[in-house]
């Protein structure tokens, strides 16, 4: 059962990785570190963890890492560690989305593979170039949607693989939130000031922040092409510079002859009393999926005309491609992080297959690459044209 | 608390009640004959149950109705009634949508009080007749958009009118089923043949049967008007020849200087898994409320910045909105009929009230009128036109 | 589906119904003449509707009984009621307990069917005369023990008797309240009076309210006879003089070789947070069973080693013992008065097969019996008994 | 937020941790490992992982442990790493139970600190000697009763503590599973093999497993001391050597001069659909609190005369002794590894507080100790003695 990311072979020794980001103050940083730390694949050795020197070097200490392995700068860090014997193998990218592009040219420039945090870019330009570095370098890009690291995720979307759902009709994803039902950007929460701001964020608040989420899982689980979408992007709160809520009506490419599916999907950051509902919802011919990030370890199963079935992590009916990722019996919770660690499982296990020269990587092994980021800012670029299109039909 | 139209006075007597469609083989029409009986408002005593003549006579003989108010046709029973001193007060009119113009004509036309099933007709030209036809006749029409009957939709109507949410923002509404998902019209399902045809049904199809439902929701307890909506409807089931999904986004009518409210509204009626998964949410600068028919004894409610409340039918924080339509204890489920009863409660207090030659209602009677109902048929055309115009959006 | 109490043949003319309580200020009064009234089955002729002769005059005028038809006691009803070629064929006991006793000799002696609110009786002693008084009478006696007239538990029931559990080995029962949390009885509320009243209520408080309804539930779905038990009774506030909260172990008879079930049941009026929770689980060798009565609609079933299964009332799975009670489709809940209303339904059609001078009844027609009241009121004793030693076993 | 476990100091360095058993097949091992790793407290160093040598050492690479520090047994890793300058700071012990004291009493001897699995041993002469030995020892010892390391039941106790629920009446706990509903022991199962063998597990199966973790909830969360219990213990398996179900009925000891609480409590291994269905219920005379493990990042509260809310890990009304154990936002689930890594966290604050020489403890420190784990000794015990004795009441 504590099957999540084993290692084996020779190839066992925690990995040395970098960070970018996530010094004092920062959120999404720790969760990083935790992830990396949970199965014991990584080993933390360096960081630019803060632009600010001081911090940085403070952040640094905390964690435990050798002072002369703290870096001011992500350009510095990536030459001195790519020229140590024990340099890092891999970083972690975890700064507001406009730093994404910069720092990962210099890592993967040398020769190191990148584990970046979501949405990819800031632009729509830099996600195409990035793709085009990661390309030429042959190193390894993982991008951390890391939803589609839940068990109960790859379960859905091996059951709709195998055909359990028939022909899909319907997805419906929601990520509804309420932490900026107030201008929580005005009160010095940091948190809240990149990401209600154009210039590290993007053009996307809402819908680049938790929209691609949905959008992402979505299309994860359900294995579908976004043909075009129309979207109705607003910003509630007096003097937010992003919108705060997306409504996003979906089309999806056609499948054989079949009728193509549609689908609807909202995020919002002003829906008091939601926290982190996640949700997605998948009908086809012949059954219907529901899973919620918020009880993570159940997935609705509806085979039309049968009684529904909760299906638990662990439980009858789990697939490999559920158990496989899966640490503890059923009915004892598993969350957030063991999903964020999940997709860290993966990046490992590919980490180690090149440690072995191996040029391509094993079949079952599956995380987000910079293709799916490209996808990501495509969706939020064509979300934000269609809205200031009127909410008119945009291609994806 | 068996407060629900309880009656008063000298109009205690029951009102004398015929009935229009209904006969074997159908469903809503049992559902009003026991809303109607429920509380002792009413007693049938006439019907013109089937246009099949043997059909209507039998089917009154099982209900106990005198054979000589067993009527072959509603235009004969519209006379005879008007005719005899203890004639009916009241008709209900459960046909097939197309056959509510026509039936409610004759019934206003002889001094009758009308309570209809909804959609109110199956055309928009019907509907504003219809609505003339009502307001020159003086008499009352009751539309059963039943879900507006249930003490916690009350309930939840008050505090949005009382400001406990603060500005609307967001209006979320669905009512996925999945009885439909195969051909059901093809195998010999009286429910299923007429909704999926356009002459009895009209131009909707899911959007008609159970999209008004959702919509209507929405706009009772939001207390919102629609500016325009945009539709993406389909027919997901080989040769059905009404929509059976549709996809809604919806821009509100602005309330003073704030940002107008948003909403998303999807109905389904191939949504494997999904019986009648009626849901409302509605947030707000203040707080949300989350309400679904499956559950309807149940309230969530979130104050921004507190924790979620789980308000109960009958518990603590009920107000008197509720209380008057509540029966029965808090934690003893009341149901559909009991919601579907309410509206006749206030159909009885409404009618008792003219009984004593009032011109003007109570103010606590709430039902739903021809003029939402002809909203309801308009908000189906801008559907259905927008839907065949790629989705664009109309102005209600 | 509308199927429920579907009355046939000549036998279709409503029942003449006379009631003994219920009058102003009392609570199940009111949901009796609802559950008689929801099918059609009951035509309410006739009452003592209190012992207060003025508010017995005035409850019937509210409820339009013909004022020579409103008695000033019971004994003069059952009287003039038998001496009428249209007297009541049954009565309706909605009294305090100690009242069930004498007031259902003396109708019983008139010849006339009775429906009993429950417990049985206030003593073991009357309990048994009445069982005897019944025998000997011929006449029907219908025990309200509602909650088994809900669909889900009828199916839960012919689940167990058809062996989808195998061999049952634990039965756990539990019915919290919160509503005496405070001594209500101190502040003039009727219920709580009479509820806590010895004299009025016999030697149980909580264990004979609510209690026995959680056993007989227990017994009615397991179809398993208790051999013993033992149970701790508490007063926990201050002043009150019956139990306000039970605790129970169970041990029931072997069924053949297999070992015996056990069981635990719980019942309290002092649980904050509880309005009606009662809720039963029954688990065998092959399967397990959940059903909680303010989710009255759903059914949990466990065939062991598979998902978890939640059935619907309507739904897929739904069994003929469900069906013939049910009115509605799948999603549109039934509640509390339609569960009361099917046990009104049964005694309606066990009272047309006598009107037909059927000496036998329909297989298919369920109710609790007036020896399913004797062994509700053993039951109390036996809590009681067991309770003032030192809850040590007492055999049923 | 990220606030669990956060070092501070001089004392940051990891911990050097040994284990006892959890080599290859175990199941509580790995947990044990994750919750060590998790927040970066504990480094792994030293094992003797099996009893098994081949097994053991193989185990130990594995895990990437040095060669030389994978023992053949504990009695020789206590000795040597009690020399080494490097050696381990503490040891987990994750052995079946009757392992527990000698491997305990060998580290401790050794000067170091024991982190030991539950129950604390297999006889209560054991478990009064380590009791002992601890004390003698000066050495810390924590318990893994890892139920009481979720945020929300230290929320719980918390909230019982200053009062909020009045004073205490009713206390419910249970814990049921269905792993063992059919005879696993039979089928080569090792995890099922050892806890169903008297000499591995003690006299308590279900009772000992799982009963204490529930009762050890009951009285954290309470702060109530059982004065007495009456217990039935049942083996429902064909051929099970230990119970697989228990019902107990609890009286708690009195708290000043108010009437003392009483509970009830089931544990089972054999009751279908239920994984880990730990839940404790404790109702006050001003309120109410409701957990599961299944959804542990939940707790419904319910002040008396209140709507019942939800309160979650992170959300509105998180109180420091939350939020000091918690690690991420509220909506992001965080689980069993967690909740156990919280033990873990405990345990590194209070040996990093002894490595600064300090005597004692800062306050907010709370971790399971070994007097904990005697009264769990003397519940399973009494439970035993009770069910031999009828099922009376024995003291504890």
């Amino acid at each position: 059962m504590i099957s999540a990311a084993k290692p084996s072979g020779n190839d066992t020794g925690p990995i040395r990785l970098g960070m970018v980001g996530g010094g004092q103050g920062a959120f999404i940083g720790a969760v990083h570190r935790i992830a990396a730390r949970l199965d014991g694949h990584f080993q933390l050795v360096a960081g630019a963890l803060s632009s600010d020197p001081e911090r940085a070097r403070e952040s640094g200490a905390e964690l435990g890492l050798d002072s002369d392995r703290c870096y001011e700068s992500f350009q510095q860090m990536a030459v001195a560690e790519a020229a140590r014997n024990d340099g890092i193998e891999a970083v972690s990218i975890v700064t507001p989305n406009h730093m994404h592009y910069p720092a990962a040219r210099a890592f993967l420039g040398a020769g190191i593979h990148v584990i970046c945090d979501k949405p990819l870019t800031s632009t729509l330009a830099d996600a195409n170039d990035l793709a085009a570095l990661v390309e030429k370098s042959g190193k390894l890009f993982i991008l951390t949607h890391n939803y589609t690291g839940y068990p109960m995720v790859r379960q859905a979307r091996e059951m709709v693989a195998q055909g359990m759902l028939g022909t899909i009709r319907l997805v419906h994803a929601e990520y509804p939130q309420d932490w900026l039902t107030e201008a929580e950007e005005a009160s010095g929460n940091k948190q809240a000031e990149w990401r209600t701001d154009p210039a590290q964020s993007g053009a996307g608040g809402c819908v680049g922040d938790i929209g691609t989420h949905a959008w992402n899982l979505a299309s994860f689980v359900s294995g579908l092409e976004t043909d075009s979408l129309a979207a109705d992007l607003d910003s509630f709160v007096e003097g937010r510079r992003l919108d705060d809520n997306v409504h996003v009506m979906l089309r999806f490419k056609a499948q054989g002859e079949e009728r193509p599916a549609k689908g609807m999907l909202w995020a919002s950051q002003v829906a008091p009393g939601n926290e982190n509902c996640l949700k997605l919802r998948i009908y086809g011919s012949k059954g219907g999926l529901e899973w919620e990030q918020e009880h993570p370890n159940e997935l609705w199963y509806t085979p039309f005309g049968q009684a529904k079935q909760k299906l638990t992590r662990g439980g009858a009916g789990a697939m490999p491609a559920a158990s496989r990722v899966t640490r503890i019996p059923a009915g004892h919770p598993e969350g957030y992080l063991e999903g964020f660690a999940n997709i860290y499982g993966e990046a490992a296990a590919a980490i180690r297959a090149r440690r072995g020269n191996n040029s391509s990587l094993p079949e079952d092994i599956i995380f987000p690459t910079v293709q799916d980021g490209v996808k990501g800012i495509r969706f939020i670029d064509a979300c934000v044209k269609s809205s200031s299109d009127n909410a008119g039909w945009v291609k994806l």
